[in-house]
């Protein structure tokens, strides 16, 4: 039994309650506190050590993407993180200037944010450091586009370039909180999350929450210049559409607006975020299933990437 | 450095925000979001295999012990829980029968609580389970119980039995929510917290927050059966009333009224709550440090018990 098995059976039997808009399974949580024009969004996100990252990474990067992880989760939903805890696990041999400044790198990203750390706790887990992060933060009530509202028709969008992230920006990236709340403000967003496990492994996702396909467009796929050059250096890596599709940890926006509201979003888009590609990567179609067509032709797309032809 | 050495450090420099009513150094943190009469209360607490529990344990009594420290400290608000997010460390080797027992105790605990469980996440911890609970709530505003409203001259109370909780009690006690909830309702509670690292360690936080003092009797401290007959059993074991004042994991509520309200609290209590014991254990001093009052004397306490005599 797989991780993603695993949860779906424990998830089948959770406890709900009247004012919960949406439960497990998006980017966050979405509750209804009674507030007139917003609702509360919740969500959590650990880091393990030897797993997301190496202790040799500079602390204060280790720190920083730990909250930016959540923060991106706040992106996804069009929302606006507010407050944070933090629960850190330490090893039995810890630094104590290394975990100071893995706070400094969390404490700086939330200033920037106006995220408020309100306190957490720490335990003991003698092999290796974890970190959680808990996030609360509030969203424009009725207005939080999920995974599961893609129509058939509707364009495929995605942010900045994707593939690459490990070799460097995976301990860097900027949470897109305010694209996505300029889309949400400006736009009718069908659905919206956060790349975190490559393009081919999310965007299934919104095709299931949705239920629709969609249909990617090769040579439309924005490839970073990492991957151009890890394909460069090492001819046994992955050809760089490749590893645009599968590469994890992008946290780049992925959403869909229906077909014609899509050449007036490229257009208004280079105002506000002149120095962030937006790319438009296909379509979503009635029919189940993702593919992707290049001059070949069109084959089906797995997490793991293309299915070759026979 | 101590745990408490390395978080007050990591506490001082925390970024913050406007609507931050209470960060770091309560039971839960306090957010004004806005809503008329309501703030958001906020806690995430982790339960680490080996150290918080042997995976000898039953499972689902693992599972609910993890909430039920979290809603004890939504008690300690006199606050309702009512959202929760799980996130899930496993390890290498972990048997699905076990987890699913385990959320099926912390999902029951949840159920009766009405507290709804929105998701979490799984991630991997390859030597040990580690189960953090992220919780959000409400509590009436201005009318939330810290640990900084202790007066000289307030009566102090304990609710239950202390001491030897670790023989049975700490995978099965019950969140003093309700306790909590009629006491603020009823009565003007000056300082309230939830005992998890016994008396004697954690009624220095109140004294601290609210720079008093306080003595406290030692014929006056409800210690449990376990603690007594732990005592019987090992001739070198702690005497009962040492275990009841330093043993941890107690999860019983303490708090201070002031001394006026004492005895209709305590004729008060036996209608909603005729089986849980009430005592009164001693009374807030205008001068600080903790002392403790028995036929030989009164001594100084600290966390870890008794400075005898010379």
């Amino acid at each position: 039994m797989n991780e993603f098995e695993l949860i779906a059976r424990l998830t089948q039997s959770l406890p709900t309650n009247a004012n919960t808009v949406l439960g497990p399974g998006d980017d966050c949580a979405i509750v209804d506190l009674g507030l007139p024009d917003r609702w509360l969004l919740f969500k959590t996100d650990a880091i393990v050590e030897g797993i997301h990252f190496n202790a040799t990474a500079p602390p204060d990067k280790i720190g920083r993407k730990a909250l930016a992880r959540c923060l991106s989760d706040f992106a996804a939903m069009a929302g606006t993180p507010t407050h944070a805890l933090i629960t850190l696990a330490l090893p039995t041999h810890f630094k104590v200037d290394f975990i100071e400044a893995m706070y400094g790198g969390m404490n700086a990203l939330a200033a920037r944010h106006h995220v408020a750390v309100v306190g957490g706790e720490t335990t003991t887990n003698p092999e290796r450091l974890l970190l959680s992060l808990a996030v609360v933060g509030t969203v424009q009530k009725g207005h939080c586009p999920t995974r599961s509202g893609a129509k058939a028709g509707d364009a495929i969008f995605v942010t900045g370039e994707l593939g690459g992230s490990r070799s460097g920006k995976h301990l860097d990236f900027e949470p897109r909180l305010a694209e996505a709340a300029w889309l949400a403000d400006n736009f009718s967003v069908h659905a919206l999350m956060d790349i975190s496990d490559g393009l081919a492994g999310d965007l299934p996702h919104i095709l299931d929450a949705s239920r629709v396909g969609a249909e990617l467009l090769s040579d439309a796929i924005p490839v970073s210049r990492a991957a151009k050059l890890a394909a460069r250096a090492e001819p046994s890596a992955k050809p760089p559409v490749l590893a645009a599709l599968t590469d994890g940890e992008d946290f780049e926006l992925l959403f869909t607006v229906a077909s014609h509201d899509a050449v007036r979003l490229v257009d208004a888009w280079k105002n506000p975020f002149p120095e962030l590609r937006l790319s438009c990567v296909g379509k979503i179609t009635a029919q189940q299933g993702l593919t992707i067509r290049d001059k070949q032709g069109t084959r089906p797309l797995t997490e793991h990437g293309y299915v070759h032809f026979a």
